[in-house]
C-alpha cells in the first residue's frame, strides 16, 4: 500500500473558543467544523480550543461531541485563554452580555447570539467594541440565507427602484400550547421579533418611528410575562412604511419568518419554511407580469457557490456556516467589521433600539421616534 | 314539430333599478341575469326594469346590452318608479349617498356599493333604512366568496378556538405608474381598504382601535390626494390584534386581498387571486400537522351547491351573484335583514368608522378607539 | 317618471336547439344566455327555442328555468325545426352520435360534448359534416381557457423553441368510493381522457404512436367494464415524446388536468383546478431563472378583455361561454369552420382514433401507430 | 486558565477509503465528517483514511480538504489496505463496478454512487458482496429525505391502501444547452432516472412490465449517445401502473424528481426541489378534504430528532449524511444488511434491471417483462 500522506492544511488558523452548548452551541460548532472544507481555497482554518457552560457533565459532553479540545464551566476561561481568537457567544439570553462584554475588554473578537441584550447594554457592546478595535458579529443569521442576500442586493442595486412597503411578520406555534415551558425567554418580541427587525433594517434600512400593541393571552404566572404577538408599524428613513410583527402562537407556523417588499420598479417575497426560494416581480410591461419564483441555489447567486450544485438545496443551518465563514474570513483578513453583510454589535444595539420603542409605543399607545431611546 | 311551450316561470318578481352601467353595473346585470336559473328552485325573478346614469349615449347602450327595459340619466326617475322594488346603486363612489338615500325614503330597498360614504354619511343611510324599514346591503361582496364563507363559519362555530392574531391586506399594483388616471378616486383606503375592513369585521369582530401610517408616495397635483398605501394595527372587542393594509403600488400584485388568522385551536389564510381555496391548520396532534389546501368548489361547502360540481371552480364575480341572490330571497321572504351574511348599511358605517378613525390615527400618531369618532 | 324604453337590440340572432339538461344543459343554456351581453358588441344575439330531453318533467322544468321557448321529449322535433339553425348536443354520452348526425343531415350546424362516439362515428361526423357544408364543434372546452389559450399561442408562435417533451394527466378521485354510480358513462378515457388527448393535440400536435397500460381495480359488477386509470405513451409528429393519463381514482385530486411542456427555449406548466394561472420559464440567461406565475387574466391576454378587470378572475365555466361566443361569431360571420382555435368534429374524431390506439396497444402491449386505426 | 481536555470519544471508530473526489467526494466526506456529532450518542466514530483518484494534484488537495489521512492515485490501494473497513465508491460511472468489486472480494463493506453499472454488473457485485458477507450499499440517497421516509412508512403501514397509480419524473434543465459537456455520462436514464425507477421501486414495489419512449434531440457527434428523455410505463407487483420519466432538457426545471402516488386510501406527493414538504390526502370525509403540507421537519417526523428543532429545514445533503448514518450504524452493529430501508447491491441491479427493460422496451416497441432481463 503505497498512498501518501495528505500534505498539511497551510492556511492560517483561527482559534475559537465558545460559550454554550445547547440548540445554538451544535449550531455553532457544527459551522466552525464545516467552513473550512467548504469555503475552499478559503482564507482559513478553525480551531476549536474551549468550550464553556454551566452544567459540567453537558458541557464535558459537548466538547467529546464536537471535538473541542477543552471544556470549562467557567466562561471566565475561555475569555481569559491567549490561545482564543474569537469568543463566540452562543448561551442563553442571560449570558450575553456581561460574557461578551468581557471578551472584548481582553480583546477577543466576538459572536454573539441575538438579541444582545437591552438596547443600552447592546450599545455598549458596540462601544467597547470600537474602543478595543475587535470584529464583532451578532447572530442575524438570516442575512447568509442565499435568498435573502439576493434580495438584499437587489434592493441595494436600485433593481426594486424607490421602496414603499414592507411587511415583515416572524411566525411560531409552540407557545400556542399552554403547558409549553417557556424558560428564561422574554417572548416573542426578543425570540424572534429580533430576526424580522434585522430583516427590516437589512433590507430597507433604519426605522425612524413606530406603534405598536403587544398581546399575551396565554401568559399567567409562573411564566412570567413573556410577549405572545407584537405587531408594530414601521417608518423607514427612506421613506417606506409597513408592518413588522412576530408572534409564538400562529398554529400550523412552524418557523415563518415571510416578507414582502414592493418598490417602484418590482417586489420581492420570501419565507424561511421554503428559504431557498425568492420570489420577484419585474415591472417590466407584459413580457415579465407575475412573480417568478427563483431557487436560490445556482452558482452565481450570492453565497451558493462553495456548496453543491443547481438546486441541490440548502438548509437553515447553511446561513450559521456561511455567516461564521464570514466572520472567519474577516479575522485572516484584518478588516476592521464584519459589516455590512453581517450584522455587528451596533447593528444589534440598533436593532434592540427599534425593540425598545416597539414596547413604547405599545404601552403609550403613540408613534415613537426611535431616536427617542436613549 | 310538436315542441310544447315552456311553462311561465311561476315564481315572484323582484324588481330592480340601477344607477352606473360602468364594471359594476356590468357586474350586478350580469348577476341579476344569472341567480334565477343558478338558485333554482329559489325564490324568484329578477326584473331589470331602468337603469340610470350620467352619460345618456353610454346608459342607453347600457340598456339594450344587459336588457334593462328603460334607460334614464335621471336616477330620481328610477327612485320614483312604483314598480321598482329594488334600488341598486352601483354608480360612483361621489353618487352613493344622496341616490341611496333618496330610494330608501322612497321605501325602496336599496343595494349600495363600497365605500357608502363617509361615516356620517353611511351612518345616516343605516339610520334611514331602519327608519324606512327597507332591506339594505353594502356591496362587500367577498363575504359571499365560498371559501370566505367556511372561514367564518369556522370562526363562528369555534373552530378556531379564541382569535389570536390576524393580519389582512388588500394589494394591487395599477397606481404604481404614476401616469394612472385616478378618477374621483379617494385612494387605497376606501377603493380597497374598505374591502380589507369589513373582512376584518366580518371575521373577526368589532374593531376597537387602530393606530395607523398612510403614504402616497405617488400622489401630486393633478391627482390630488389619494392614499397610496395605509398600515394600521387593530385591537378586537374579542381581544384579538393584528394588521389592516391596503396598497395600490405593489408591483406584481393584480387583486391580492389576503388574510391569515390565528386562533387558539387553527389557522386560516386565503387570497382574493386564488379565491377558491382556503388553506386550514386545525391543531390536533401530529395526525394533522400542516395547512390543508381545501378548494372550496364541493357540494357540502357553503354557496356552491347551487353552481358545478367538485372543483369546477368559480370565479370572482360569482361572489356577486352569490351576493344577490341573498338579498333576493330576502325581499321574496319578507325578512328584515340581509345580515349577517351581508354587509348592511349598519356595517358599511362601522366600516367607514373604522376607516375614518385610522385617518385620524395616522394623522395624530396615536392610538384612535374607533368609538371616538362620531 | 320619465324613463326611456331601450332600443332593442339590433344584432344578428343565432337560434339554439338543445338536447339535455342536466350539468352541461345548464352549462351551456348559461352560456347562450351570457355570451350576448359580454361580448359586447360582438356580433350575435342567442335564441333559445328548444329544449329536448328524454325525461319530460325535467327537460320540462328546464325549459322554464333557462328560458328555452320549447320543450320536447323528441329531440328530433328540434332537429325537424327550421327555425332553429344550431344544434347543441350535450345529452349523455350514447347520444352523441345518431342525433348529432342527423342535424348535420338536416342541415343545422353542430355542437356536440365529447367524446363524439367510437372513432368511425366521429369520423362519420366530420365527414357528414364537411359534406353539409355545415359548423362543426366538438366541446373540447379548455381550449378557451384564457391560460391554455396563452400557453397555444406561445407555442404556436416558436416562444417555446421546438417542443421535446409534454406530459398530460387528467385526475379525479369520485370513483375511489367503490360505492360510486357509474352510470353509463365508458371510464376514465372517454370521460376525461379524452380532454387530456385534446389537450395533447391542441397543444403540441398530432400524435403518432401510442403505448399504454389500462386499470379497473375498482370494477365489477354491476358496474360494467369501465377504466379506472390509463396511462399512455406518445410520439407526436413533431418530435416530441411524453405521457398522457388520465384517472378517476387519485384521492384528493378533485378535478385536475395538469400539464407540463418542455421545449428549447422554454417550458410551461397549467392545471385546472387554479385553472387562471399559467406558469412560464423562460431560457433567457439569469436574468428570467425561474418559472413565473402569470394570472392569466389581464386584458392583454388572450380572452380575456371582455371580461373584468386586473385578476378578478374567473370559472370554469367561462370556458364554455368563450366557446360557445366563438362559434356564434362563426356562425354570424358565415365561417367555413370554428377551427383552429375550437375543436371540430374532425379533431374529435382525431382524439377518439388516439382513444382508440391507446386501447389497441393497452390490450397488445405493442407500440400502435395512431394511423393503423382506421 | 483552568479548562479541562475534552474527554476522549470512547465509541467505536469505522474507517473509511474513498475513489473520487467531486461533487459526491465532497459530499461523502461531508457526510462521513458531520455524522459522528449529528448522530450522538450514536454507535460510531469515522475515520477518513484514503481517498483515490486519477489526478494526483486534485486528489492530493482534495485530502488535505477534507482531512484525509492520505491519498492515491491507485484505487488498489485503498481496496489492499487492511486499516480500512468500507470502501465508498464516489467515482465516475465508469468506475463503479471494478473497484467495487474488487473492494468486495478484499472483504471490504462497500458505499457505490448509482448506477452501479449494467444489470449483469450489479447482480454480479450483488452476488458477490452476499458471498463475502460485507454490507453493501447503492447511494439511492433519496430514501433518507424525511420526507421521502415518511411517505415510504405511510405506504408500508398501509395508511393510502392499496396503491393504484404512481407516477415519477426526475427532470432537470443542464443539456437544453446543446453546448453543455456531457462527458461520460451515458444520459438522462443512468444520471437521474436511475433515482426515479429506485423511488419507485422503494415506494411502490416491483416493476414487472415496462413500455418506454426514448429521445435524443439534442445529441451528436461528438457527445456521443446520452438518452435526453425518456419516457416509461410501469406495472407493479402489487397491482399498480403508472409513468417514470427522466429528462435532461427541461428549462426552468433545475432538479425536480417528482412523484405522485395514488391509494385507495389517499395520495402523497412530493419534490426535490422543496424536499422538506410532504403533501398529503387522506380520504376520512369531508374533515380532511384537501392535500395538506406537512413540513417534515419535527421531532416525531423520521431521520429529524438528531437535527434541528421544528421547521429549521434541511437541505439536499443530509440525505447523504442520514445515508452514510445508517450504513456506520450498520457497520458497528454488525448488521447482515442495511435494507431495507437503504438501497443494497441487489436493489442497484435491480433498478439496472428495470432500466434494461426500457431500453428494450424503448427499442422493440414491446411491453416487457422486467424478469426477462437476464
Amino acid at each position: 500500500v503505497s498512498a501518501s500522506p495528505a500534505p498539511a492544511d497551510e492556511r492560517q488558523v483561527v482559534s475559537f473558543g465558545m460559550l454554550g452548548y445547547g440548540f445554538m452551541g451544535k449550531t455553532h460548532s457544527n459551522a466552525l467544523k464545516t467552513l473550512p472544507y467548504i469555503f475552499w481555497p478559503g482564507a482559513a482554518q478553525t480551531r476549536l480550543v474551549t468550550i464553556s457552560g454551566r452544567t459540567e457533565s453537558s458541557v464535558r459532553e459537548a466538547a467529546t461531541r464536537y471535538g473541542w479540545e477543552k471544556y470549562t464551566t467557567e466562561w471566565r476561561d475561555v475569555v481569559n485563554d491567549p490561545d482564543i481568537q474569537v469568543f463566540d457567544n452562543v448561551g442563553p439570553d442571560d449570558a450575553h452580555f456581561e460574557p461578551t462584554l468581557a471578551a472584548i475588554q481582553a480583546g477577543k473578537h466576538v459572536v454573539c447570539e441575538k438579541p444582545l441584550g437591552d438596547y443600552a447594554q447592546s450599545a455598549q457592546l458596540a462601544e467597547a467594541a470600537a474602543a478595543a478595535g475587535v470584529l464583532n458579529l451578532a447572530c442575524f443569521n438570516y442575512r447568509f440565507v442565499p435568498a435573502v442576500r439576493l434580495a438584499h442586493d437587489m434592493i441595494a442595486s436600485g433593481e426594486l427602484g424607490d421602496i414603499y412597503s414592507a411587511n415583515f411578520r416572524y411566525a411560531q406555534e409552540w407557545h400556542t400550547d399552554p403547558t409549553a415551558e417557556f424558560g428564561n425567554k422574554t417572548g416573542a418580541l426578543d425570540v424572534i421579533g429580533s430576526h424580522a427587525i434585522d430583516a427590516a433594517r437589512y433590507l430597507v434600512g433604519e426605522v425612524e418611528t413606530v406603534s405598536a400593541l403587544i398581546t399575551n393571552p396565554l401568559t399567567s404566572p409562573p411564566r412570567g410575562e413573556p410577549i405572545d404577538t407584537v405587531d408594530a408599524l414601521a417608518q423607514y428613513a427612506g421613506g417606506a412604511t409597513g408592518t413588522i410583527s412576530a408572534t409564538l402562537i400562529a398554529p400550523g407556523r412552524k418557523n415563518r419568518l415571510g416578507w414582502e417588499i414592493n418598490g417602484s420598479k418590482g417586489s420581492v417575497y420570501w419565507d424561511l419554511e421554503n428559504l431557498n426560494v425568492l420570489h420577484h416581480h419585474k415591472r417590466a410591461g407584459a413580457a415579465t407580469e407575475g412573480f417568478m419564483e427563483i431557487i436560490v441555489n445556482e452558482e452565481h447567486h450570492p453565497l451558493v457557490a462553495p456548496w453543491w450544485p443547481s438546486a441541490h438545496i440548502l438548509g437553515w443551518e447553511h446561513s450559521h456556516i456561511n455567516m461564521l465563514a464570514h466572520f472567519t474570513d474577516a479575522v485572516v483578513a484584518g478588516s476592521s467589521t464584519v459589516g455590512p453583510e453581517a450584522a455587528t454589535c451596533a447593528d444589534g444595539a440598533a436593532a434592540a433600539r427599534v425593540a425598545e420603542a416597539i414596547l413604547r409605543a405599545a404601552a403609550s399607545g403613540e408613534r415613537v421616534e426611535v431616536s427617542s431611546v436613549v
